[in-house]
């Protein structure tokens, strides 16, 4: 029996450590300098203190000389963290790490000194465990003992000592890691009467730290990149950390058929984590919507929730945030460049010429870059000698052959601006006359916004930029970004968008920003990623809620059918949103529309029209329950509403089937408001809920629209126009029939025409087109017009907005 | 003799103190709950340990009480921080603070209770003093040391002596601030050859975490926020506090008339910052420009300097920084939108229907927005009830009456759009044909640009951005972005890309990164605000050099004419950078050409050419002596230029009256490559120079552009068209005849015509157009045709930039 052992320095006095890291010549990051001290028991090869400048891979290949060694049973490396480099210091996360190999025991690397040992012993062949798992994995950890326990040389007594105490606290850490619950200070509010403005709630809140939000979220220091001192990105290694964690309790908040004004999702949303978070003192975690800079300065109130129940500070979650959609404005109009650009130039270019500048000779080498050997791949083409080429292969490389009007990308600014919804481009006559007319849509409508709202990893990222079809080439096959050489510097614009954005509430509790998906034409829910890294943080106890935009009959069903699918996440609950309001509405009240007042019958007790608009509600109850989740109705309490109609809907509700309904006041009241709703979702996610898909992907296109009209929104029938039929032939034909069905209609009905108000029936539901999101990875069918551009109005509400040049401080949002 | 006592509980015990913070109602800003304890030796009054939760408007009325009574002689105010919000805690930037009035001494009060204390007491009539400023302020301390020293009453010995402890460590905080040297650490660099690729360097090399480079350089911790680990924001607070301290010297680095491949500014900016700063150890700050993103994925190389002289991590400062490009789009495009919808809504609404609308009753009150209101004023309708307007005064008020034909405001992409030089918007049926000509600009541009470049903080920002003119009404006067009603919401926009943003050069020292006003249609510098604030940072002996854009004939002509009008700065030395390789195309060598390689005249000795080329250089030297600067050459050596060569620069240049001329190697060998030019630096700014601008104000528009042609270019004349004739008449009628002029003018010759290399004389300089940027403050006549928009080549740069998705680093980018 043998056992190995590699030390380092780690205990020498810091003097000699600082000599020998001055003196060595760093090269980062391959070539670290390492010193350690090696010991074998019975290998007859005993090395003393004896101080090695090494690279990592000459490291590597000690281990595997020892590793081949029949006669060794085990090998303990212990790395020092004061001899690696600054950069090594900087993303240490965890103090001990382990490494179990084939045959070999690794004790001691840390951060990217682990990451490239980790990378080499890969390429070797070895097994290598992630040491940041490891130290949180007791099951590995008790096989570590086991090895150390077959230590028994003497002159190993000490340095076995030492790794059982890593062993220990490595064990103390997980357990203090899982704890039940986290240790986060509520902010207190005092809400004041009458409530006054958002803003003003907002900014008399002072908000914590990010830092401090962060630490006591079980978010370690360099998990953390902070913008400014409120919000700060979260990076995607938290999932990797804790990826053996169990997931905590995942609810959506849904709603019932909007009126024009909504109906207060976002509110009950952060109202239920300030509940659940700051009252009942359970770990929760909000996971809601970036919002579109456009609506801000144009009609619509802000995103960040309202009242008591908001996110902060409100200006900046409403502005800029951390610059994700101007990611995504960048990224999407680089490729809208890179379109037209390239159409001109292969128009005015013979083949041989588009050759030499795509294909460049330099410094007298001339090849292909990864992304043209990829292109080639796909062609079929295997070669990467650029002058093996036959003039034929070199006409299909530099020819993308673009049909111009089968372009289906467009530009984005993330502004209202209407004049923009319909233009010629390439009027200049720098552009040759290649005229084509083209549209902006508003920045969040970019297909690089769905992408990001479903992305699970950079990996995944990548390869959904570069799957994106912005046309097809006059064969009829599909262009794609990775076509056009871009699909990596779109990756390189969106590389920190990827990373959530960690902000709290007015109580203190913790909040992801991430993504907002235009619900209008995509899946309008926020991220794949926020959703996954917040359930690892809340762990098994916990709660993380988060909303679907539009209805439950838009938003919920493209939750499950789309973003569900995605994660492979299963949800426990769905928090259905109710008012007084949109129930009269529903049961025949007069139109309700933005800036009139509303007339009596929505502002006196009304119970008829109550009780007739609650058929829109039970409907919603059972589009939830097709889905095999149990649901709680959440009244959002106005002022005008009575007791007598609260109680109507609550009765209603249970009777169509609700696991409960309950009256929500956190608009007014913050999370004391809303704990009946929280303690109600508590004891409902801990019934057996089994999530089912609507239909199945394999179906033909035209059977899950049919699905989705018939089941979820009562249509009798649906009817495709000739063009949408076509599209359908097309996108079977190129490849993508088995992609998820993402609807694009109007929220104000069941049905697609806007004035249908409670539950709809008999009619037969229009598709007047169908497109489709490659990239996304979903094809949505056009039921009439969607707007993809609001507009200005007479006076927007920049008239009000301003900054006090003293304070800095904004004045007149919302 | 009297003298007042109010007295914090600082000192009580900390449950005492929370138990009365939790127990007050805070309503912030002004509602600060204080408790304080009042002596008074001889007035007869003495409260004792009274702890009162008061405003502090009270706490005012107090302080002026005990001012008023001629008996009182000093007052000493010793506010609590424990008492304090928390919003007040994290603002505090000192410990204690002193504030003199007319007869009252007060101590203590820190963060936003002093600003709210200060505000209020100004309001009142009485003289206050800013505590940071006075914390630092050795003359008033020793007037503050000579009150205390009248403070005789025994009760108060032990308070007493605290303030003279306060006011000896305020004394010891000066000195250390005013110490000569920073105590940077310089990062080490070992350059390798042949040089790696620019992002190869960047990343070999480990920036400092920001905090720590922000510390060194005696920014306070509340100064700074941060944007991940590399970046920060500094608050312009910065000005306020060290308004009293003296400025360092100030370098500008210009250029010889460049090849179309660029002479290398930005690296001898870097460079020389790298030598003054980590090789002699004087304080030196570089301020830079922040880049376009577009041609990062089009055809140019990086803005952050190159190879061993660059700004890091060089990929954060090429993509996103910290927003503000970003942040300049969406206030642009804002505006944009804003104009063409308010045609529109005028065009198809009554002057009634208008009025409504834009002055609408809400909850029964009708009023104007403070924005309306300044409107009415300018319109001279002294008027503040909507109900008493005439209706000649409503339609004057409600109509803009913009001409569309007149527009000369863009919306802007930052991306190499070349398709969207010339467009037409509007023809979406929503927009009832209400079709115009347009284009998109490339960001930077974006005559925001030039007003973050040329702002010297939030009240100036706010009154160029309302000032700015987008088009004229049908009566030819200026409609302005005020009129519109947004520019608070542009300024919203714009409240963080106004802070500079701080990163570090290769060798660890200070750089600040803001503002990029594109060089071919504004003054292409860098902001005055970055600069005022390094030179602040620097202190008396320490340098702050920046660059101007362009040739010397266009760059440092703005800077002097534009910038430093703007700024009040004067600068001590300027550098001219210039090669051998552009020196040999001015002396009659081939065309030099991106993409191509050199002929053999440039990679060969040639002292002819060099001779020859020298005179461009001389013109250049002369332009400097025009405005009465010392001028340094500096020669940015390459591989294949030959001592001879670069002997006969030198000698040239000090014959034409350089005060000296030095050959630098930054690129290859880091800060040590320009020690030579850093001490030539340091011995020209020693010397007296004065600034003089080349034209007065009061000029005609015509003549100053005519000084500008002969004296700087050399023209012989100048020749306005019909149209930029006319366009002069109008900016002089509207009362915009004395800003200062900026050239738009091509950088690759002295004269209009880019082939005419060396020093071309005799020619006529034809002014095509002129424009009008009101906000930034400046005309600008067309010289020739500028091109706003760059586009993509065949072959854009994106095709080798790629992202790793498991290391998350960029691959390809320069």
């Amino acid at each position: 029996m043998m056992t190995a052992v590699l030390r380092g320095a780690g205990t020498d006095p810091p003097e000699e450590r600082d000599r020998l890291m001055t003196s060595a010549t760093p090269r980062k990051p391959h070539l670290l300098h390492l010193c350690w001290e090696m010991h074998r028991a019975h290998g007859s090869v005993f090395l003393k203190r004896c101080f090695v400048f090494c690279l990592v891979e000459q490291l590597v290949d000690e281990i595997l000389k020892l590793n081949e060694d029949p006669k060794i049973h085990g090998l303990v490396l212990d790395l020092p963290i004061g001899a690696l480099s600054g950069r090594v210091i900087n993303s240490v996360c965890a103090p001990y790490v382990l490494t179990v190999g084939k045959k070999v025991l690794i004790i001691g690397a840390t951060g990217s000194l682990e990451a490239a040992l980790q990378a080499l012993l890969k390429k070797k062949g070895m097994i290598t465990i992630s040491s940041q798992w490891l130290s949180k994995n007791l099951k590995e950890l008790v096989r570590a003992k086991l090895i150390l326990s077959q230590i028994s040389e003497p002159g190993l007594n000490s340095l076995k000592f030492k790794l059982f105490n890593t062993v220990e606290s490595s064990s103390r850490w997980i357990t203090n890691q899982q704890r039940k619950r986290w240790d986060v200070r509520a902010l207190k509010l005092q809400p004041l009467s009458p409530v006054p403005s958002d803003i003003e709630i907002s900014r008399a809140q002072t908000p914590k730290a990010i830092e401090v939000l962060a630490k006591e979220i079980g978010l370690l220091a360099g998990e953390i990149e902070s913008f400014g001192r409120n919000k700060a990105k979260v990076k995607l290694s938290l999932l990797e950390r804790l990826k053996e964690h169990p997931d905590g309790k995942y609810v959506l908040v849904a709603g019932i058929t909007p009126t024009p004004l909504g109906e207060g999702k976002s509110t009950v949303t952060v109202g239920l984590v300030q509940a659940l978070g700051a009252h009942l003192g359970i770990n929760s975690f909000a996971c809601v919507r970036q919002p579109s800079q456009g609506p801000t300065f144009g009609v619509k109130g802000g995103a960040a929730g309202g009242g008591y129940a908001q996110v902060i500070p409100m200006e900046e979650f409403n502005l800029h945030l951390t610059g994700d959609i101007h990611a995504i404005t960048a990224a999407n109009n680089l490729l809208a460049a890179a379109i037209d650009a390239r159409i001109l130039h292969e128009a005015t270019q013979s083949d041989k010429a588009l050759y030499n500048r795509l294909v460049p000779t330099i410094n007298g080498v001339r090849q292909f870059s990864p992304i043209q050997l990829a292109r080639l791949k796909r062609l079929r083409v295997d070669k990467s000698d650029p002058s093996t080429l036959t003039p034929g292969e070199v006409s299909n490389f530099v020819r993308l052959d673009i049909d111009p009007s089968t372009i289906t990308w467009q530009r984005v600014v993330d502004t209202n601006d209407r004049f923009l919804r319909k233009i010629t481009i390439g009027q200049s006559s720098t552009e040759k006359g290649f005229i084509r007319e083209a549209q902006f849509d508003i920045a969040v409508a970019s297909e690089i916004m769905a992408i990001l709202a479903l992305t699970d990893g950079l990996a995944d990222m990548n390869k959904r930029l570069g799957n994106i079809v912005v046309a097809n080439n006059r064969k009829g096959q599909p262009v794609t970004a990775e076509d056009l050489g871009v699909s990596g510097a779109l990756a390189v614009l969106m590389k920190d968008a990827i990373k959530p954005t960690l902000m709290q509430t007015l109580e203190g509790t913790p909040v992801f920003v991430h993504a907002g998906p235009f619900a209008n034409i995509a899946h309008g829910n926020s991220s794949v990623l926020a959703d996954k890294m917040a359930l690892k943080l809340v762990g098994e106890q916990g709660f993380v809620v988060t909303e679907a935009g539009f209805g439950a009959d838009i938003g919920m069903e493209k939750f499950f059918n789309i973003k569900c699918r995605a994660s492979g996440l299963y949800p426990n609950v769905v928090v259905l949103v109710a008012t007084i309001r949109a129930l009269k509405m529903h049961g025949g009240g007069p139109n309700v529309t933005a800036g009139k007042p509303l007339t009596k019958e929505y502002t006196e007790e009304n119970l008829k029209l109550v009780a007739d608009g609650c058929s829109n509600l039970q409907k919603q109850i059972q589009i939830a329950h097709l889905f095999g989740m149990p649901v709680i109705v959440a009244i959002n309490v106005f002022k005008s509403d009575t007791e007598a109609e609260i109680d109507l809907v609550c009765q209603i509700a249970k009777h169509s089937g609700a696991y409960d309904a309950v009256s929500c006041n956190h608009w007014a009241a913050g999370g004391r408001g809303t704990v009946q709703l929280a303690e109600a979702v508590e004891r409902a996610a801990n019934e057996k809920s089994t999530l089912s898909f609507l239909y199945d992907l394999k179906l033909p296109i035209v059977e899950k629209i049919r699905t989705i009209a018939q089941k979820v929104y009562g249509a009798k029938d649906i009817e495709l126009s000739p063009e949408a039929q076509s599209k359908v032939d097309l996108y079977v034909k190129q490849g993508f029939g088995d992609l998820p069905i993402c609807m694009a209609k109007t929220h104000l009905s069941l049905s697609h025409q806007p004035e249908r108000k409670g539950v709809p029936t008999g009619f037969i539901l229009p598709i007047r087109d169908v497109r489709a999101s490659i990239g996304a990875g979903f094809i949505y069918p056009l039921v009439g017009t969607m707007s993809t551009m609001p507009g200005l109005p007479t006076r927007p509400c920049f008239y009000d907005i301003d900054l006090d040049s003293d304070t800095e401080q904004i004045t007149g949002l919302f």
